[in-house]
């Protein structure tokens, strides 16, 4: 075996593909003799001293981890605050990265990842450790700056423009005397990528879904109200999908304006596809239904976009390769270098070019009126959904998700008081 | 051409797989040289002459239908009322049946339709009309009687299962920082089919769904969060499977209590994951997330069930050679004849026997804490989500599904005036 340790950890909400980043990177670190730690539960466990020896799973384990959506390794929301603030927990992080002779450290995340593994990065460079520190991409936000798509995106942009697709045959066929206005509530608090997606369902504006509401727009009730009423009559029946974070134009949340009281007298929780299904029920007189998918449309490993789960591996295995070249605090990014035929490759981006920024959706992607996405988008979003990687599935009808061991190593420090 | 035509009406709630059934009456129509008429939208078209001519649609076409979910033809929810007091419609149908030479007429659809198949078989019989009625089945609910199980069930219970273990494991991955409980809210207003289906999710009691709500069983609210409490502690983490149509002990839904006001005095829109969802959040402030999965559980092709496909055709295959041999007023049913390896065939049961009545989820499904199923439930619903059915994608990523050409046939008749 090599000198030294590699430790991989995975952060924030998980994707359909993230343990297929997981899988590449023990796989690559496997062929290259280096040892693979995993903290449970993201940087948690990096602090707890919790960590898992990934030696003890099996090849079929590692390979069945490419097919299995969740967070194999456990994660968690929590942000490390700047190295003044904060400096107690970054120089425990050294000292139990130095106990376990951890020379290179792949953080598996969005913005916050890569903004603690370029902190993380800093604070060793200043206390001389040899570290390398490596962000992973992963988010289905597609937020993430400098690269061109977040592995975890394509799978849910996929699982979202199909299941639009599917519920619009379902609701025109219904239409005549029952349902004619279905609500599809998208993730994205701050930027419409995943409603946008579902645009892809459709080719043409009398096509599902007639109407999005994007975050990018402010939400204007009584222009959303007479849309509806224009596309039923039209086309008999409307699919409206909305972007979880859309606004009033004073800056409001949708979501919040959903949240009363129940008959009981207790809290409701809000909703944006419950709360725009009241509206057109009670201002239109319509037949209505919606749908909350919430964790399902990132968790569909069984509907993952093939050209989604392959930049997830390429992503797995170059944070790797450039871990071993010492390319610290980099992020292997995926670089488009053509639309047709769709092509890209693994590039290192600078983690301080990636942390703590945002990329919005380009106005050019959204159609004049607002509800629709324009030829540039279609452009842009319909490769990332490309192609299928369905995951085996057992006699029992289900896919065969693996659970790893996760036996945890032994600790070499006392416990942490944070 | 045989002499005589064939009509085929799509009713109730549409499945993924009804239009499997519609492929294969009109492929075995084709075969035996019949011709087929469709009714659009269920027995609305028929009352008002709106007859569809499959023989407009190219072979492909009639293929690529079998994968297509939503109902083709357009379906209805339209209830005829007995011979008695809705006999100027069932006359009108005779009356457009001999217009159109209507000598079988095939009625795809659940406990209603049945019903009214029977009804018209009847009223032609008293008007010495030659007609054969056959009801061919279709319900997500499974709540038919006499057949083993409803073509529609297994794939949305297929998809059920599948998204509850994926979402699991996004639960799981998340607990120790965010949430802690997840509510998925499954179709199933007055058996818990669906729900019960999520069971087979998880093979032990700690694996998820930890709690299941079946209508079957009085909501118990203070039990119910100690049982989630219970969960929390041992696991980390619960998922809720609740059925829709659960009800507290005096009857009332949980849904109808679900439904408020939101903070503009605007009526809120009840369901059960987001009451309870509020209630674990209030009682035991513990994160909380839900899904409404809604018509994407029942229009979800792209997760379709291959024992489920396969008897949807088999239903629909089937009625064509009831009709043609002039076996009247009857339905095809699914006879299981051998659980391991599951074994079933198709049989003739009289509609009477079907019509208004209601299939019940048997009581040795239920676990006796009544959070659960059983083996006994496991070994029933199994083999109805085994194999995979997977419709053809094209390049732009998304299911290859069939919009018809649906050329209406000229009418012979006034307007109706219903």
């Amino acid at each position: 075996m090599v000198a030294g340790t590699l430790l991989y950890a995975q952060s924030g909400g998980v994707t359909a593909v993230i343990n297929a980043s997981a899988s590449a990177v023990i796989t690559e670190a496997r062929a290259r003799k280096v040892k693979v730690l995993a903290a449970r539960n993201g940087i948690l466990g990096a602090l707890r001293e919790d960590l898992i020896d990934t030696s003890k799973e099996s090849a079929a384990a590692i390979r069945a981890l490419a097919h299995t959506p969740g967070g194999a390794f456990g994660s968690c929301r929590y942000k490390l605050k700047s190295l003044e603030v904060d400096s107690a927990k970054y120089e425990r992080l050294l000292e139990v990265f130095k106990a376990h002779d951890v020379r290179w450290f792949l953080y598996n995340g969005g913005n916050d990842s890569a903004d603690t593994a370029l902190k993380v990065s800093q604070l060793a460079k200043a206390y001389d450790y040899p570290l390398t520190c490596i962000g992973v991409p992963k988010t289905v936000d597609n937020d993430l700056a400098v690269t061109d798509t977040c592995p975890g995106f394509g799978s849910a942009a996929k699982y979202t423009a199909v299941s639009v697709r599917e519920a619009a045959l379902d609701v025109a066929a219904m239409a005549e005397t029952s349902t004619k206005v279905f609500v599809y509530e998208a993730m994205g608090r701050h930027a419409g990528w995943l409603a946008a997606a579902a645009g892809l369902a459709g080719k043409n504006p009398d096509e599902a879904p007639q109407i999005i509401l994007f975050p990018e727009r402010a939400y204007d009730e009584a222009a959303f109200l007479a849309q509806v009423k224009k596309v039923v009559a039209k086309v008999g029946w409307c699919v409206v999908v909305a972007s979880e974070g859309i606004q009033y134009a004073d800056g409001r949340f949708v979501a919040d304006a959903g949240g009363g009281k129940d008959s009981f007298g207790h809290t409701q929780l809000g909703g944006v596809a419950s709360y725009l299904a009241g509206r057109v029920k009670n201002e239109l007189g319509m037949k209505v239904h919606w749908t909350l998918p919430d964790y399902l449309q990132r968790s569909a490993r069984h509907l993952a976009s093939k050209s989604d789960w392959e930049q997830a591996q390429a992503a797995g295995k170059a944070a790797v390769q450039f871990a071993l070249k010492g390319q610290n605090a980099v992020m292997p990014v995926i670089v488009r270098t053509s639309n047709a035929p769709y092509k890209w490759r693994i590039e290192a981006a600078p983690l301080s070019k990636v942390a703590n920024h945002e990329k919005k959706m380009p106005n050019s992607f959204l159609r004049k009126d607002g509800y629709g996405i324009t030829a540039a988008a279609r452009t842009y979003l319909e490769p990332l959904i490309r192609g299928e990687a369905y995951p085996p599935y057992g006699r029992d009808g289900l896919p065969n998700y693996v659970t790893l061991k996760n036996v945890a190593v032994k600790k070499k420090l006392a416990d942490w008081e944070g």
